[in-house]
């Protein structure tokens, strides 16, 4: 059995995980807090041990098996073809290498790819987007990041930029966004937004459970603690995740009158809030989008909580090196 | 010589031309008005005489010339496979065999595209997109048509619903578009909602030379009058050009922050603003869009005025001939 390591480094966690090149199954997968605060070179040390360690577990309980690569999601923008990372704004990294660091440190080809684009890459080969030829991938986590699979492959744009789909205004005069324009979808239905449309109407004196759970101090909201208290059934909580999901819904109507997708696959934590979060969203979507490209859309949760960007990097790894992206070792060779 | 009929139908006008295969010019090109409340039946029959007059035209000024077939631009939305018209508001046909209806008429094989597919087309193969992988096309008339090429193809979605970059939400509470959505890109800046914005600002008593221009009857302004009197430094049209950029910058920016596009290309009267509607459009683009998409990203007007649909609609013939989207006429072979 071959295996590709799969690398999904995000804001909060590390996840490394073997992946079978068929896409049939995982082996060992390992998970750590980022530390993003210690930096680069830090942070790439534990992720060659953790690395490390995945690789020697896979080798060792099956003696037949063999590691062909090492695929790498990463928050963009990054050049696929060069293995930079241009910028991180949660993990301030600036023009780093990380494709040849890691295939250096680890001693396998490696490539490099955006995170979010790993996430519906990995639910279109084995999850919820299985068998589509357009779909798309909306990860709801510190931020939006969005994903985009047409005509059966990752549409990475002219430059490696495209489908920043929670970077698109849904209030031209809206709240400012941390990428600088107004409105932006991630202002409001990120996991902070939430929390932060959360903390406002408690702060104007709508009673929630969600103060006590945050142990009295608004600052400690966050977005899980609003998922809990709406499957409590607390109003306030109910609230911030219907208006969840009509942000949501108007952003996907927009994607759906632009893609015509045969599915759309949210990620992320937010999809806990279950049939609360996802029956008001498809309704806000059929609302407004174009019933022939509304009948032709499924609009679902992610089926790899947890693995979809590894998934997805392993899958990545195996198209962009049959595309000639891939970056080898210093020493020249894979490692036996 | 081989020829390819282009077909552009219009909620204003419809065009037919004779393209050459190869996409090197354009023979005859005949316009007439399309009078849509006379119905379908009225309007094909038109369109027969207007399409035959072009063959005849092409065909007696060139012995050798031949005409392979008819491809068709119409507003959708509609079916490539079975061509079939499913909706066109602005028309009001409905459940229309329209190249079925062609094919018989005039003794060709035929295909049918969406209109603001094939302007777009038409730009990428003989205009303003020459040579891009991937483009987008934005073409202001009475409504916002959107079009899409990646990988250097026309891009359809699921069921060719695709690229309705006007139906998209600017303003989640916004203005009611005509599609039943709110704050769409449509509802501020398409011609009659240009217009209607002028309207607006005379009609809370800004002295403007539009009320003139208009024979005194708000009513009778138009985006022409704007863009005339915008020519002429009028205050309140040069205050609705640049209202215009900014709501098209805010839309265009959230394509480029999906697509990342080699080049944009604005198309329809609007155009005629020129640098008053451009420098401000590309302005607002640059402070709402990630620097690396806009840096990747031109934004120009389209360079086959009034013909950009005829040779996309012939463009697209040739590429739904050979995905085997064709229509062949009844009496089963096409005409000598």
């Amino acid at each position: 059995m071959r295996y590709v390591i799969g690398i999904d480094i995000g804001g909060t966690n590390l996840v490394v995980g073997a992946v079978r090149e068929d896409g049939s199954g995982l082996g060992t997968v390992l998970s750590q807090p980022t530390r993003s605060e210690e930096g680069p070179d830090s942070v790439l040390a534990r992720l060659t041990i953790i690395a490390n360690t995945v690789i020697e577990e896979t080798l060792s309980k099956q003696p037949e098996a063999e590691v062909i690569g090492v695929g790498i999601g990463a928050p963009g923008p990054l050049d696929t073809s060069s293995g930079v990372v241009f910028l991180t704004p949660n993990l301030a990294w600036v023009d780093l290498p990380l494709r040849q660091r890691m295939a250096d440190a680890l001693g396998y080809p490696a490539t490099l790819d955006n995170d979010a684009n790993c996430a519906i890459l990995g639910e279109w080969w084995q999850g919820a987007a299985r068998g589509a030829q357009h779909a798309l991938g909306v990860t709801i986590g510190t931020g939006i990041g969005g994903g985009v699979i047409t005509n059966g492959a990752l549409y990475h744009g002219a430059s490696d930029c495209a489908g920043e789909l929670g970077h698109t205004s849904l209030d031209l005069q809206g709240r400012k966004c941390k990428c600088g324009n107004y409105g932006c979808l991630e202002a409001y239905a990120s996991g902070p937004a939430i929390a932060l449309r959360a903390v406002e109407a408690i702060e104007v004196g709508e009673p929630s459970v969600m103060l006590e759970h945050a142990g009295g101090d608004t600052a400690r909201i966050t977005a899980e603690i609003v998922y809990q208290a709406a499957q409590a059934g607390d109003n306030v909580a109910l609230e911030v995740v219907r208006d969840t999901a009509r942000y949501l819904g108007t952003g996907i109507a927009n994607f759906v009158n632009i893609f015509n997708p045969e599915v759309v696959v949210v990620c992320g934590g937010v999809t806990r809030a279950g049939e609360r979060l996802f029956a008001p969203l498809r309704q806000e979507v059929a609302r407004r989008a174009f019933k022939p490209a509304v009948a032709a859309c499924r609009i679902v949760a992610g089926e790899l909580p947890g693995t979809a960007g590894v998934y997805g990097a392993a899958a990545s790894f195996l198209q962009l090196r049959d595309a000639g992206k891939i970056g080898i070792p210093a020493q020249g060779m894979p490692r036996a």
